[in-house]
C-alpha cells in the first residue's frame, strides 16, 4: 500500500486548484494592534496592519481582560488540569457560565474549548437525544454546525439561505409528530448579512420546532449588552438555544451555549465533546469574563466598529471597488477567482505592509472568492486611505474589473 | 411536540444510575498545588488537597510556564483572533509545531485547540482520504478516537484491550490491498497499562498498515526527553502518527499530531475540526513551548513522579486497599458500583478535604467504577500517609472489601 502517494496526490490536488494555503507568520503588537509583525517571507520581517482580524474589538489587547488573565495566571496556573468532572471546574468557569447565561437571558450555560466544539457537541447530543429528529439548516451553516448535524445521525432537510418560503415549505413538507431543529446563524461571517430571526421563531412555533442560533459573529457586538442579534431584535427569549464564541469580539478563546436549565444539563451530561477533554485554561476564562462584563457596560467598542465599518464601505464604493452588500461590520470585496484573490492579498503584505488574507473554497463557494476586510473601532481614517488607494492601485495593475459586485 | 419533558428524562435516567455528575467547584493555589481551595458545598468553603488531577508533573504552576505566558499576555495579547489561516498563525505556533515534531523525532507537527479535536481530526481526515480504509481499534480507545473513527465513515475493526493475536487475527481477515490503519493509545489512563508498541508496528509491517498513536497520557512523562512511551522504547519512528496534549503533564491546553510532513501537510490542509477555528491562544502556545522545553532536559519531574507513584501503590497495598494492577504513574482503586464510589469521595471531600473524583461509566465500563489517584512530584509522602488512612478508615466505615482487586 502506498500511503506516501495517496498523500502527496491529496497535497498536489491543492496546488493544482490554486487553493493551497500558505499561513502568514505573525505577531501583533498589543497595545497597538491592529499593528502587527510578519515573520520571513513575504518581503519581511517588518510591521504590518492586520485588516482580518476577528478580535473584532480589539479586546484581546484591552487593559481590563490582559490584567484578568494575568491574575488568574498568578493565583491559579497555567492549566485546569483536568475535564470539567475531574478537577477541572475552577470557580472561574462556574462564574463565567453564570455571566453569559444571564449575557442571553437564559437559565444556564455552558462553556466548551472553543465555538467551534460547541455547536459540534451541542448539536449532535441535542439530536441524539431527541429520537427522529429533523433538523433544519441553512445552507450557509457553518462548518461546526454541520459536523454536529452529520454526527447527530438526525435526517437533514437544508433550507435555502434565509429563505423563510422555503424553510415553511421544508417544515410543511415534514411529518407533523416529528421532533425538529432549526440551525441558523445571525450574523454570517464571510457575506455580512443577518438571519430574519423572529421570523424564523414564528414557523418554528407554528411548526413545533426548537430553534439554534450561532451568534458567533454577534455576541460583543450587537445588542444594549452585547448579547447578539437576538438581543438587539429583542428575541433571544423565543430562540431555544443561542451559541457563541470567546475567540472573537470577546478576544480571548473558547466558546459556549445557552438555554433552559434542563438542556444545559443534558449537553453538559451527554456530549462526548464536552466531557473527554481537559477544560478552558483558568486564564482564558478569567480573560473571557473580564471581556464578557466589560462589553455588557461598554458601547464605546461597539459604536467605533459600526462607524469604521460604514466608513470603510463608504471609502471602497466611491473608489470604485467591488464592495459586496453588508449590513454588518463585515467588508467583503468580490474577486470572484482563488488566484487573483491570492496575488492581490500577496501584494498588499509584500509591498504595502497591509495583512487581508484571501479567502477560498472551503470557507466560500468557488467562484465567491473575496477578500474580507474587518475593520475595527482601532482602524484610523489615515489606515482605511492607505488601504483603500493601494487596492485601487492593485486593483488597476491586474486589470480586474472595477463594479459593484451583485 | 413536549420536548421539555423528553430533556427533563434524559436527566431522571442519570439520578436513577447514581451517575448524575455534579461539578466540584475549586480553585488550584497556584505555588503550593496539589493544594487548593473548593467553595460552598462539601462542608467547604475551605482548602483542599487535590488527588486527581492530570497536571501530571505540576507544570501549570512552574515559574517558567508562568512567566513565558505572562510575557505573551504582555507583547502579543489574549487571543489570537482568527483562524490559523485567517490571522491566527502566530511566530509561537510556528516555534512550537517545531519543537514537537523534534521531540518525536518527525518531520512535521499540528497544534490543535485540545487532545479530543486532534484525535477527531486527525483520524475522521485520514480515514476520508484513504479511499477504502479500515480502521483497527482497540477496545479502551478515548471517546476522541472513537469520534473521529465514527466520522471518518471508515468501516472500523474493535481488537480486544492489547490483544495482539485478536489483532492480528482481524488483520488477517481483512482484504490484503484496503489500506489499514491501527489506533490505540501508549498509556491507558483508567487502567494505567501500556501498550506492547513495538509488536503492534511489527504487524502494521507485516499487514501493510500505517500507526495512529495516542501519547496523551505519556508525553513529558515518558522518555529521555519526555516524547512519551514510544521514545522510551525507542519505537517512535516506526509509529505513523503521534498524537499528545498539552494539558496533562505539559500543564496548560491543546492538543497535536506529529507525522511525516505530507500527512501532517494534508490534515492542515482538509480537517474541519482545524480549519474553521480560532487558534490556540498565544498565551497558551507560548506556555506549552516553555513547559515542553523545560521537561526535554528535565528529568526531576519525571523521577518524582515514578517515585510517588511507587510509595503510593505500596502503601495501599500495605493497608489492603484495593489496587488495581498499573505499570504506570496512575494509581487506581477498585470499587465497582457508581453509587459506593461517589460516597467514598464525598466522604473524603467532606470529612478530610480530600478530593479525588469518582470515575463512572461512560468513563469506565459499568461494574469498574473507581478512584483513580495521579500522585506527582510534589505530593509529600506525609500527605500519602494521610489519604491511605482516611481511605482506610472510609472503607471500615462502609464496609467494603479491602482486598486486592483482580
Ligand atoms: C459561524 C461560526 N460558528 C462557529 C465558529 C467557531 O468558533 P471558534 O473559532 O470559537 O471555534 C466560527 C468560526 O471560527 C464561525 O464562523
Ligand atoms: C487518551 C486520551 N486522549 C485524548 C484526550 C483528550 O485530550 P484533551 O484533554 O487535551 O482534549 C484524553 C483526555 O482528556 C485522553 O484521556
Amino acid at each position: 500500500m502506498d500511503y506516501e502517494s495517496i498523500f502527496k496526490a491529496a497535497i498536489d490536488r491543492l496546488h493544482d486548484e490554486g487553493r493551497y494555503r500558505v499561513f502568514i507568520d505573525i505577531l501583533r503588537t498589543k497595545g497597538s494592534f491592529p499593528n502587527a509583525h510578519c515573520f520571513h517571507g513575504h518581503n519581511g520581517p517588518k510591521p504590518i496592519t492586520v485588516w482580518c482580524s476577528n478580535d473584532y474589538l480589539g479586546m484581546g489587547q484591552h487593559p481590563t481582560v490582559v490584567e484578568a488573565m494575568e491574575e488568574a495566571l498568578h493565583s491559579v496556573g497555567a492549566g485546569s488540569g483536568g475535564t470539567r468532572n475531574i478537577g477541572g471546574n475552577t470557580h472561574y468557569h462556574v462564574e463565567l457560565e453564570a455571566e453569559l447565561a444571564s449575557l442571553h437571558g437564559k437559565e444556564a450555560a455552558l462553556l466548551f474549548t472553543s465555538g467551534y466544539v460547541s455547536n459540534e457537541a451541542a448539536l449532535s447530543t441535542l439530536g441524539k437525544l431527541l429520537p427522529g429528529c429533523i433538523i433544519f439548516s441553512d445552507e450557509l451553516n457553518h462548518a461546526s454546525m454541520i459536523a454536529g448535524i452529520r454526527t447527530s445521525g438526525c435526517e437533514k432537510r437544508v433550507f435555502r439561505h434565509n429563505d423563510l418560503d422555503h424553510l415553511e415549505q421544508l417544515l410543511d413538507e415534514a411529518p407533523a409528530d416529528a421532533p425538529k431543529l432549526i440551525a441558523f446563524e445571525s450574523v454570517y461571517s464571510m457575506d455580512g448579512d443577518i438571519a430574519p430571526i423572529a421570523e424564523i421563531c414564528d414557523l418554528a412555533d407554528k411548526y413545533g420546532a426548537i430553534t439554534y442560533l450561532d451568534e458567533v459573529h454577534a455576541v460583543g457586538m450587537y445588542g444594549q449588552h452585547g448579547g447578539g442579534i437576538s438581543e438587539r431584535d429583542g428575541v433571544a427569549d423565543r430562540v431555544t438555544l443561542i451559541e457563541g464564541t470567546l475567540g472573537k469580539a470577546f478576544g480571548v478563546m473558547g466558546g459556549y451555549v445557552t438555554a433552559d436549565r434542563n438542556i444545559i444539563d443534558c449537553i453538559r451530561s451527554y456530549a462526548p465533546g464536552f466531557i473527554f477533554t481537559t477544560s478552558l485554561s483558568p486564564v482564558l476564562v478569567a480573560g473571557a469574563l473580564a471581556s464578557v462584563r466589560h462589553l455588557k457596560a461598554s458601547q464605546e467598542e461597539r459604536a467605533g466598529q459600526q462607524a469604521g465599518a460604514a466608513m470603510l464601505k463608504a471609502k471602497f464604493r466611491d473608489a470604485g471597488l467591488p464592495v459586496m452588500d453588508s449590513v454588518t461590520h463585515i467588508v467583503p470585496l468580490l474577486v470572484g477567482c482563488p488566484v487573483e484573490a491570492k496575488r492581490i492579498s500577496d501584494i498588499l503584505l509584500a509591498e504595502y505592509g497591509l495583512y487581508v488574507q484571501p479567502i477560498n473554497f472551503p470557507t466560500v463557494p468557488r467562484g465567491t472568492e473575496r477578500l474580507r476586510f474587518t475593520p475595527g473601532p482601532i482602524h484610523t481614517e489615515a489606515m482605511m486611505d492607505e488601504l483603500t488607494e493601494a487596492l485601487v492601485e492593485i486593483w488597476g495593475r491586474l486589470e480586474l474589473q472595477a463594479v459593484k459586485a451583485a
